[in-house]
């Protein structure tokens, strides 16, 4: 079953956390990549072994099984920089993709030890055990936002450049680096918009099926059609336009 | 013991972060603020039961019993706006004051259960049980910084303003808001730096001395002494010059 394969993942995750403690910057990034790879290892073994079969896409790994029909889609740390920083909100994100569309999402976040998960044919997504729904909220004043920057002034910029009314008009913004998490906080209806222009397929194919099955809208960054293989993403209630509040405010 | 009762209202804490599910951004709000009271009056009640002749110092009750020897700050729930999003940042501190000085001081993130704790007389800090100490980064170029600003645009450019070599030289900044934590992830060595300009005494006081006895340097916003009743802090592991980097960058 994935929800154990990634329960294992979580558990050796949330160890190699507490044992990130080393003097010099450099020695944290190194082990960080480790952690990563060694999650990713862990995760695609367990994979090969259930479904010898399939096909598996990670990041590092990159395509491993080439042209079957099912591929796993997996992002052994989606936040490293959190998981660096201290705050435990990062997250594996596995999913299952046939034919080009997500069949079965599953996010889990081993800190906290909130697992999200839905599959196409039930329509219902889950977060540990219990259905969730997006938030009812409509207007921008009213709105909890999220954007994807972290203290880089020229990426903030960009946001602000873009985005400046939902800024500056929301009821709250705040600056998350993990779009698996977050958008699964958008279909769990705690942020009622989730907006980032730099976000990879990893990171974001399994939440936006979540996050559609609990009721919410998902577009790419530039308002086309949902394509989870494009960078970036706009992810929302359903409820709040965002494209008539997408403008330059200078 | 404090540590029993910040690890009572911690577990009541985590029950009520996975309940506030509700539709409206309002009640969201709302719901965070009955929380922040509810866990503050569990906290003041067992203290007062613990130590009767103490006073009490709490954001939403205030002082209770002025002028006893011995002060008790609470935080009830550091990082709000954290707890609303769905983020598992977020923290109960609770320290004691006796003349001026903190002498005891307790921080606990009840999502993760990392419990940070110090005292005066023995000047070692401790994660979970094991002694933390600061990191050895001395250079910006290779430092961690996490700076306390969320998606408020008038507040990140006053951060710029003031901090533009920091931002634009480190190795990785961060926005962060609850400064309990984040000065706690400078004293264990993940962040190198730390600075906001607004945090309160109740979130800085009790994690300022928990940074200090892990070789950390403590200033208020404008490098004169610390103080904890200032608003705003300065927090680094000691070894990074912040004052010479701290400049118009315009």
């Amino acid at each position: 079953m994935i929800k154990d394969i990634i329960l294992k993942a979580g558990t050796e995750l949330k160890k190699q956390y507490f044992s990130l403690s080393s003097c010099s910057e450099k020695e944290r990034f190194d082990l960080v990549s480790e952690s990563d790879l060694y999650i990713e290892k862990m995760i695609i073994d367990d994979l090969t072994r259930l479904y010898p079969g399939d096909s598996i896409y990670s990041e590092e790994a990159g395509e491993i099984g080439r042209g079957a029909e099912k591929c796993w889609i997996i992002d052994p740390i989606d936040g490293t920089a959190d998981f660096i920083f201290g705050v435990p909100y990062f997250a594996i994100s596995i999913c299952c993709e046939i034919n080009g569309e997500i069949h079965e999402a599953y996010v889990y976040n081993p800190m906290s030890d909130e697992m999200y998960w839905t599959n196409r044919q039930e329509g219902i997504s889950y977060l540990n055990g219990k259905p969730i729904k997006v938030s009812d909220t409509s207007e921008i004043r009213d709105s909890l936002f999220a954007f994807g920057f972290s203290a880089n002034y020229k990426n903030i910029n960009r946001y602000y450049d873009e985005w400046g009314y939902a800024f500056d008009n929301c009821k709250k913004g705040m600056p998350l680096i993990s779009p698996a998490l977050t958008i699964c906080n958008v279909a769990r209806g705690r942020i009622d918009a989730f907006i980032d222009f730099g976000c990879s397929m990893e990171g974001q194919a399994g939440a936006a099926l979540i996050l559609k099955n609990a009721g919410g809208t998902l577009y790419n960054y530039n308002f086309s059609r949902y394509d989870h293989r494009n960078k970036g993403i706009i992810a929302t209630n359903g409820k709040i336009d965002l494209k008539e509040n997408r403008r330059d405010n200078k």
